[in-house]
């Protein structure tokens, strides 16, 4: 039944040698790494002029260079991941490169920071696609927890479907935003040159009285925010198929050009069109009103940036599975996170994102919004991290032309330390938390790896030296009566050991009387132990009863306990047994060192 | 540390044998069993007055004859029950009545009802009390479902630690509110008959023209809403002192005679002041302030009133576990209700209620006033059937003087009918979930005892023929590596029988055949069978392996399956471990007639 369900949902199970035919092509690799960077396209531009209207109207002509600047942080970020991508073939980003230049501590603290923002970019942009949904259908606002809650799910039964089936489904929407944007700026851009817009805007360069530096930074920061989602290729390459690593690279590549040529053309337009930020209606759909009409085109851009604001979750989805992986194997994580489930995907990791990702949203409301900063804080660690690691590998490594890379990376790494510096002081009310979680992110690592070793020092034997035991046995059968349960468990004892002894928990004299009477009548060739029991407990007792033969027969036997466990034909009809033999069993295995042997009885009506 | 937290919490277990000291004296009963009934004085005559109110001021004079009617009703509710609570002297109420009288369906019916409707007035009433708080501290607003929560838990609490704890914990804001509304009402009165009011207020009997029969019905049934709780009595008799039934039947007639007194007083009061309902200042509040002035006798009049709402939830929590129990005995719900936990009480019944009705909070977000007709309706519809009962009982037994108590349970059950009824035609847009859920609780019901039966038919033996049949054994022993958890479990399994198999499942040949090499070095005596799985399960092909054996050896053998499982030290560290080892166990004992035995392998560091 359940497990129909489960093929249903996610496919049939795929054996291990089928993984090479899940492999992403480059299109395909866009259409699923690209979503969450490409989404950004259609708030960052808003971002950076929504700081600026702080300083009137007249300092919106800041936002072209601001965006130019932003632009240019892009460059530096896709040049140096490609530099990344060639170094580390074998995919990494930012938790691999740290590690491996800046030791572990920073590595964790990278892979902390972008797990952290893999759950927050999943919870944030659900809860704004919703946002998106709910300005079309003002109806569906009551039910917008409901709505995000859907494309979770959505989302996670898509990817435990498997990498390459995703990719299928989710392309559409991400070349049809693509091309819908592409339009949208032709027709500005023509527009304008022939002469359709006559807006009053604050010509380049014009002097503004209220602007300050930490203003213009804020904004820059803000822009910067667009950025969120590039470190997601260098992350993926083992996703991609062979030469992993060269394409790869073209796709951040072609990702880096999409990106940046959408960015600074809306931001072109808007300043073009002299575009206020209004909180009821985005610079996106603005622009569109404004170049075509209220007309079918214009809802044709809004739908698909909706879907697409939705689908930046999507980037998570692949990057978060694939980071647990790596900080499994290095036994940070827990193991689960290492095994492929049936599709091939680490479906432990995708659901771990869809629960907590989902526990966000419910908490939140599903109102998200002042997680971005957050988020944004948690990229731009591992950001610098990475480039960092990287100016240190060329030190290190000195190869040929190293010097110029180096260059870049120096850049790099100076420019996203800068912009986390911004965003901490510039919003330090909304991304103070993460001195508190990453701590303890990184602590549990910690906490996990030493479990772990431990655990494998205690396991380990001397196959020489340490050779089975063997002991004698007695079994102890707890019984409530003389049933048929008791009746299989005394048999299956039997066959064991001659060393049986069964135990029953009265109450009072009367159930006590009663039943020595009726097993002295049925008499199973087994010796009946009666306790008992003045506070109406029936573990307290048994548990003193397994002390006293623990102390008597340990030495020479393994103490085994039988406990009978009903199951029922119905999954309902199991809050109507076994509580006692589970509170037994759970008592036992974690209090003494006895064998717990469960024995079904099939209840068959 | 559970145990320690527990302790701290409800206090030490007792004996079985100290049940008669947490009996309760008259007092006390009072105490546990009135708030309900009692705190319903804050709202009953307000609820009278809105209804009528749309019928214009001119019709409040009818307040003073429905308040007289709704008098009426609660005599013959007292009368009546008295009559119950010395023919059924071991308690029962409705459920028993019904069962006994009028056969199994109506007794289920009632029962159902009444145990729906604890979970309604634990829900209902911590809401009540939270919107009084958050009316004295508007900025507790947002924290309205969090307030709730808190009481639920501390009346679970209360409760868990016994009977009359409980009730010397809430015995003095019981009395608080009892004395307090004596003295607003003696002072309102006095200030009445010295003149000391002046309000212009419809004359009695004045005609009124918008008034219709309907309107006065409704009115009447609104204000029978203050009637709620009257019952809990007559269902707590085993909790009494003994003489328990004349204890019972006392403590009723006091319960009694202070909610009518108290509920004439201010409706009298209502009408003299000339006072209009207003939903932002209740009745109370407004003959408190007329009366006294807003200074601290009105507050502290306020304070006890919200107090009162709050603690009207707790007789839910006497008489739930009681008819739980009964339920239970009689096999219609789980086993589990009979248990009395370390204080004595029915703990798994409160602990129950405590989870229902905070999840009731939960979806309704607080807000439960909607749940109010509902809760009404659950409650006169057992009243009906009990009072039925009791007429079918006279006319069997005809025990001296039967006419006049079938009189009097005839109007009874004659007027709660008519309230029935009534509820329903006029408020069925709030009450239709009535007809829906009672038949799924009804039906349960059924399933459960269906349940118990059919398992007591299948477990019974017959003594002298049934006896243990001694088989041999084969176990299979399920491997991961060479490890000392390994060669614990194989000195176990050796132990027990010569037929012991290890298995290994591995995902590739080089894994396999490393493992292989490895057994082959350590040579434990045992063999290795090995499996290959290319979809990287581990469960599927233990679970194929176990046929094949079952296929084998079932006829002959006891076939048992050992999982090591790790006992760590921290619970957190479980998430690391025996992922698979718990899965297995869950297949194998669902899905195979094999024994599951668990090795503890108890992790040191």
């Amino acid at each position: 039944m359940m497990s129909r369900w489960k093929r249903l949902l996610i496919g049939r199970p795929m054996k291990s040698t089928e993984i090479e035919g899940e492999k992403l092509s480059k299109l395909k690799a866009l259409a699923v790494l690209s979503s969450d960077a490409l989404s950004s396209v259609a708030y960052g531009t808003e971002q950076i002029l929504i700081v600026l209207m702080a300083a009137g109207f007249a300092a919106v002509w800041y936002s072209i260079p601001i965006s130019a600047a932003v632009l240019g942080l892009l460059l530096i970020l896709v040049l140096s991941y490609r530099q990344t991508i060639f170094a580390y073939p074998a995919g990494g980003g930012a938790y691999v490169v740290a590690k491996d230049n800046l030791g572990v501590p920073s590595g964790l603290l990278a892979g902390g920071s972008l797990l952290v923002d893999y759950v927050l970019t999943v919870a944030v942009s659900s809860s704004a696609g919703t946002d998106a949904i709910t300005s079309a259908f003002p109806s569906l606002h009551d039910h917008r927890v409901m709505i995000a809650l859907v494309m979770i799910v959505f989302l996670t039964v898509m990817n435990l479907r498997g990498v390459t089936e995703s990719a299928s489904v989710l392309a559409v929407p991400i070349y049809l935003f693509v091309i819908a944007v592409f339009v949208l700026i032709a027709s500005g851009v023509i527009k304008y040159l022939t002469g359709g817009i006559h807006a009053a805007v604050p010509e380049l360069g014009s002097t503004v009285s209220h602007i300050s530096l930490f203003l213009l930074l804020k904004a820059f920061s803000s822009g910067c925010s667009a950025l969120t989602g590039v470190e997601a290729v260098s992350n993926a390459i083992p996703n991609f198929k062979q030469p992993a690593e060269r394409n790869a690279a073209s796709t951040l590549v072609m990702m880096g050009t999409i990106l940046g040529v959408m960015f600074i053309g809306i931001s072109l337009l808007a300043y073009w069109y002299g575009i206020k930020p209004d909180p009821e209606n985005t610079v996106v759909s603005q622009i569109a009103a404004a170049t075509f009409g209220r007309g079918w085109l214009y809802f044709i851009i809004q739908g698909v940036t909706a879907l697409i604001l939705f689908l930046a979750a999507n980037t998570a989805y692949s990057a978060f599975p694939l980071l647990a992986f790596m900080l499994a194997k290095d036994k940070y994580m827990p193991h689960a996170f290492m095994a492929r489930g049936d599709r091939l995907g680490f479906s432990n990791g995708i659901i771990f994102l869809g629960i907590f990702s989902a526990l966000l949203v419910v908490a939140f409301h599903g109102e998200t919004e002042n997680l971005i900063p957050l988020y944004a804080v948690g990229v731009f660690i591992p950001f610098t991290l990475s480039q960092l690691g990287m100016m240190i590998r060329w030190i290190k490594l000195r190869p040929r032309g190293w010097v110029s890379r180096f260059v870049v990376n120096t850049i790099g790494m100076l420019t996203t330390l800068g912009i986390t510096l911004i965003f901490i002081v510039t919003k330090f009310s909304q991304v103070w938390m993460v001195f508190i979680f990453l701590p303890l992110v990184i602590g549990a690592f910690y906490r996990v790896q030493h479990h772990y070793r431990n655990t494998a020092d205690e396991l380990r034997i001397d196959p020489s030296q340490d050779k089975p035991v063997i002991k004698g046995s007695t079994i102890v059968v707890p019984v409530a009566g003389v049933t048929k349960v008791v009746l299989q468990s005394i048999g299956y004892a039997k066959s064991l050991t001659d060393n049986v002894v069964a135990v029953y928990v009265g109450f009072d004299d009367e159930s006590i009387e009663k039943m020595e009477k009726k097993w002295e009548e049925w008499n199973p060739g087994v010796r009946l132990i009666v306790l008992r029991s003045s506070y109406r407990s029936i573990i307290r007792p048994v548990m003193k009863f397994i002390d006293t033969v623990e102390w008597k027969t340990a030495d020479t036997d393994h103490i085994t306990v039988l406990i009978p466990q009903f199951i029922t034909k119905h999954w309902w009809e199991n809050i109507l047994h076994n509580q006692h033999g589970l509170l037994l069993r759970t008592y036992l295995m974690t209090k003494k060192d006895v064998v717990v042997a469960t024995v079904p009885f099939h209840l068959q009506r």
